[in-house]
């Protein structure tokens, strides 16, 4: 498949594109607004993983020219602009692509951090009413951190929860998730059960922050 | 430590007394509106241990008699009592004694279960409106499922999540919590932390109910 990765140029997107094209066959393509920043951090990557021995191919192109004949796009934007990116690259979307939405929305104080979803519930829930009809949207990837993705030395031994309302494209997700090293899928029913996976991540950072030598979390259920 | 379990008739309040009678030296009592079904039930837990080799002293009174003299105080009451029930029995808590929330409060529709916390943000922070002021609260044990606990042929390897403003009060907990085999504590910071651990439960059960052989499950931090 071809897997575009929007705004991959930031942390999780490059976390998630170094593990794919690592890990896995597909075709990784990253994009960003701004066409030549993508093009110089696919280039970095290709360094990066061709360092370690792996001779991967990543592109780097304009949003709306990855999103182009992708199977699968993940909208690795920070999340006040997930839901309008979608909007931006919906015209580029073949019909039938799937749209990842990684991301969750979060606030901070005194105390620590704390979800703060959007107005639909949840970030994906956003992401699922800004995109066009035959464009399904998948949770996933919320409760990762991009420091555990982006160091390759790291060993994974985490769980990545979808939730999404078309069983197909959830089914599509998750061989993909389960093709990257050390991540095992499991399936937390439709779109509307977001927010209680988004919600984990603002956690992960609390406990980061009062536990110590504890960082780039992730979490396991059993 | 004297630790008392409000609606320790219930299944988590169960769960709770046999670990820490089987695998602790604290004195464990339960309380319920219901002094003699508490005293009965407390002598079940009594022999279900002897069953298993465990001497084991576990004592049941009424919420207020169960709550005189101990020094930790578990809310096991379903979340829709568990302000009130601290207000009932109030004047009989030590000052000092520490109110431990294993509550969360959820809802649940067509697609599943989902977080439904309470006006004051989360069942730990309504608890401590409650409570009296001498009397820290610690949000404990939410994620852990009560057959988990109450099946002891079942090894736990798991986290509690810890909450609290209070750090001696914290610290008390984690002891306790750390003296039930495999469970480990981890410190999530103040009590307005609270609501991002509450939400798993119901993520826990969505899991349960979407993936083949998952059930009672909880939670690691990895």
């Amino acid at each position: 498949m071809r897997i575009a990765l929007l705004g991959g140029t930031g942390d999780i997107g490059e976390g998630i594109a170094l593990r794919l094209a690592r890990d896995t066959d597909h075709e990784v393509v990253i994009g960003s607004r701004d066409a030549e920043k993508a093009e110089t951090r696919a280039g970095e990557y290709v360094e990066r993983l061709g360092e370690r021995g792996h001779d991967a191919a990543v592109e780097g192109y304009g949003n709306e020219e990855a999103t182009t004949a992708a199977d699968v796009v993940v909208v690795s934007v920070p999340p006040e602009y997930a839901a309008s990116t979608v909007e931006v690259v919906a015209d580029h979307l073949d019909d039938g692509a799937v749209l990842i939405c990684p991301a969750t929305q979060m606030d901070r104080d005194a105390t620590g951090f704390h979800y703060d979803p959007p107005a639909d519930g949840s970030v994906a829930e956003a992401v699922a009413a800004a995109a066009p009809e035959g464009n399904p949207v998948v949770g996933a990837f919320q409760n990762i951190a991009a420091g555990a993705l982006t160091d390759l030395d790291n060993e994974l031994d985490v769980d990545v929860v979808l939730t999404g309302d078309d069983v197909d494209a959830k089914a599509t997700v998750g061989d993909l998730v389960a093709g990257i090293d050390g991540l095992r899928t499991l399936d937390a029913g439709g779109l509307a059960n977001s927010s209680e996976v988004e919600s984990i991540t603002p956690l992960l950072i609390n406990l980061a922050m009062n536990n110590e030598g504890m960082h780039d979390l992730g979490v396991r259920f059993q």
